[in-house]
């Protein structure tokens, strides 16, 4: 299956030296119970750039920061024509984030560019590994946000006046953390686009593991529909109101929670029903609720799919609205449209190539590389982690995972840079 | 159906009277919104006594104040040898109440007496008119504290030394206002129990209203059972997470909610299921909750159809277990034994003669009624309230259906006491 040339084929990253960078990444901002805090441009997060940037250099990249703080670190080709090949992550966590959330995508990438230096590989396209400005989302809001604005889907001065609940600024805090980069965003230097990007990354889910496989291509990601619904019923004692006389918004809702998983189910494998947030009034033990306003995320890999999940969503709320005596009014909050990945054959033949047992799967979750497919060929390649736990502290995946997904990542990109 | 002697047959109570003695109650602590807050042993609660007892006395009646604070009115009746008939209420209301939770009861009371005095009626037995310190339990905990304290379900230490949020007791605070009366609680003078016990009350449901009958013979008291419960699954994102893999506890609360109403259906007419009270954990509209802390009130007028109850519940929640593979810890956190009002009879028979239509209804909630049927023959006799709306300041009932309801209490006690 081999599409590049000997020796290149018989290339391995070293999975240990991952590790110790994980490890050592993961000590910056470390928790007491084994998970990091590094909250974007706090300075737990300049400390972690500064520690990645380091890493970069001493493996001879060029590195240059966009206006919006992301990082690019290149290791040049021999083919000036040639678009860069890219792959990265972000090193931002959750409040209270694992080790590998992100961190992995970055070092997973630096860990290819080492291999290809030791070895003396030289590709033809440029190499670059990236690291995204807040792609948690967690300080400032919109979530992937470095990623987003460098495909153009945020504008550089939204993201720059963006503020977290205190007020900083984006922009200020950039500067604060010496993380205000002159470099236009979205700009890459002496191409229009990227040739590919890929992506390396802890599932954050519980499929591969229940699978028991250390590899999964990532066929694309979910598209999302997120609604907020308000049942209202009439708050009456619990005592005196017989069941047929009553107009119980929580029974209202109840029964929308079993609508939403029956639809879901039945766009089995990839449909997703959630309702997530309940907040009941008056919520008394002995009164029947009056009002129960709740949120509905629905996410199937198509937009036809999508569709039809909302067709059923609207009409079991009729339905349910009718049995119950309750109205339901169903706003759409926000949605983001399915995403396919096409350079998932390429991801699927390096696991193939280095013997590595995989399936296809779909990512669930927004990730950097779901922006990227918005302006080149895109993979993703993710890894086990343990019960499918993630934005914890008690986040964890194996080594031999870590090092497998990073091989499938050299591989790829050997395979289009080549 | 007259089972006493004429003339008493042809009395009727003054409804005109009735409405402005409600209406002037009313005005001590109203709200802007035409409701009543006049939280127990407060200032508002003594100004509301002071009136009542003031009416008390001008018609002729005997006022005695016991350790708890109920107060006791007594006509006279002509043979001393024969047990109290009683009738009693309570004018404390919850913080933003009604005015006619409670008020009317003692003051249809006070109106069955000045019609019998005005008509130069006689009744063998004496007549009691009784206003129960702190039966909301706004401020005070338990509920129903001065009837529960007079039947011996609370000892009157306890009750004095109940203490509000700010540390005030009730016995400190019925001497404050003067209600902290010498007279032993639970001791009738001249007799050892009442001879019976009526309460008028505005139903606080919606069962006479959608009947369109003005009068409830009240046949008893709900059973109730109050269940604290957890599901406990695991939290996970909404996106990564296939629907087969969830442990999703939002889902076995809905179908535990769902189980609930069925089984209350199941014991249709009576039978009451309700979910008040919903905490999701961690209430995140992309994340599938790993825990729900929910309650559960079932009540029933037979302590056997309270158990079947029961066992429905502990069924469907092992069914949820397996179905949604959570865990559902039920937890019995309170219960109050279902009552029969033996006197119920004698107030169905009172409406019958007054040619007033009249359905037998059960009482869902708790009244001081119920704990007076512990020691004497009790009735209770119900009338319509707009919308079944009952603690809320928009609480209303009709002049004419209060004045009905008067009139069915007048002839009940004239039966027992004549």
């Amino acid at each position: 299956m081999d599409t590049y040339a000997s020796p290149a084929s018989a290339l391995r990253i070293n999975g240990p030296r991952l590790w110790q960078r994980l490890m050592d990444l993961a000590a910056i901002g470390a928790t007491p119970l084994g998970g990091v805090r590094r909250v974007a441009l706090t300075d737990a997060d300049r400390a972690g750039r500064d520690q990645v940037v380091a890493w970069m250099q001493a493996l001879g990249m060029a590195v240059r920061v966009d206006e919006v703080g992301n990082v690019f670190a290149r290791r040049a080709g021999t083919d000036p024509s040639r678009a860069p090949v890219a792959t990265g992550s972000h090193i931002d966590t959750q409040p209270n984030g694992g080790k590998f959330d992100g961190n992995y995508g970055v070092l997973a990438g630096l860990e290819v560019v080492q291999t290809l230096n030791d070895s003396g590989v030289a590709t033809a396209a440029p190499i670059e590994v990236s690291v995204w400005t807040n792609e948690e989302g967690s300080r400032f809001v919109p979530v992937m946000m470095g990623s987003g604005a460098f495909v153009g889907a945020f504008s550089v001065g939204a993201v720059r006046a963006a503020a977290d609940v205190d007020g900083h600024t984006v922009a200020a805090e950039l500067a604060r953390i010496g993380y205000d980069g002159p470099h236009p965003c979205g700009q890459i230097p002496g191409s229009k686009a990227y040739g590919a990007f890929f992506e390396t990354h802890i599932e954050q889910g519980p499929v591969l593991e229940d699978a028991d496989l250390p590899i999964g291509v990532v066929s694309g990601a979910l598209g999302q529909r997120w609604y907020d619904v308000v049942a209202t019923g009439q708050d009456s004692h619990a005592g005196p109101t017989p069941m047929p006389l009553r107009r119980d918004a929580m029974r209202a809702c109840a029964e929308v929670v079993r609508a939403v998983h029956a639809l879901a189910l039945a766009e089995a494998p990839h449909g997703r029903g959630t309702v997530g947030h309940v907040r009941v009034q008056p919520n008394s033990r002995n009164t029947v609720p009056g009002r129960v306003d709740f949120t509905v995320d629905l996410r199937h890999p198509t937009e036809a799919g999508l569709l039809r999940m909302d067709a059923a969503l609207q009409a079991a709320c009729q339905q349910i609205e009718r049995d119950t005596a309750c109205r339901l009014e169903i706003k759409l909050a926000t949605q983001f449209a399915p995403c396919a990945f096409d350079m998932s054959t390429a991801v699927r033949q390096a696991a193939q190539s280095l013997g590595l047992p995989h399936m296809d799967v779909v990512s669930g979750a927004g990730h950097d590389a779901v922006y990227l497919a918005r302006t080149c060929p895109t993979g993703m390649i993710f890894v086990p982690c343990k019960d499918g736990i993630s934005h914890n502290e008690i986040e964890d995946a194996k080594p031999e995972h870590l090092e497998a997904g990073a091989n499938v990542l050299l591989h790829a990109m050997l395979q289009v840079a080549r």
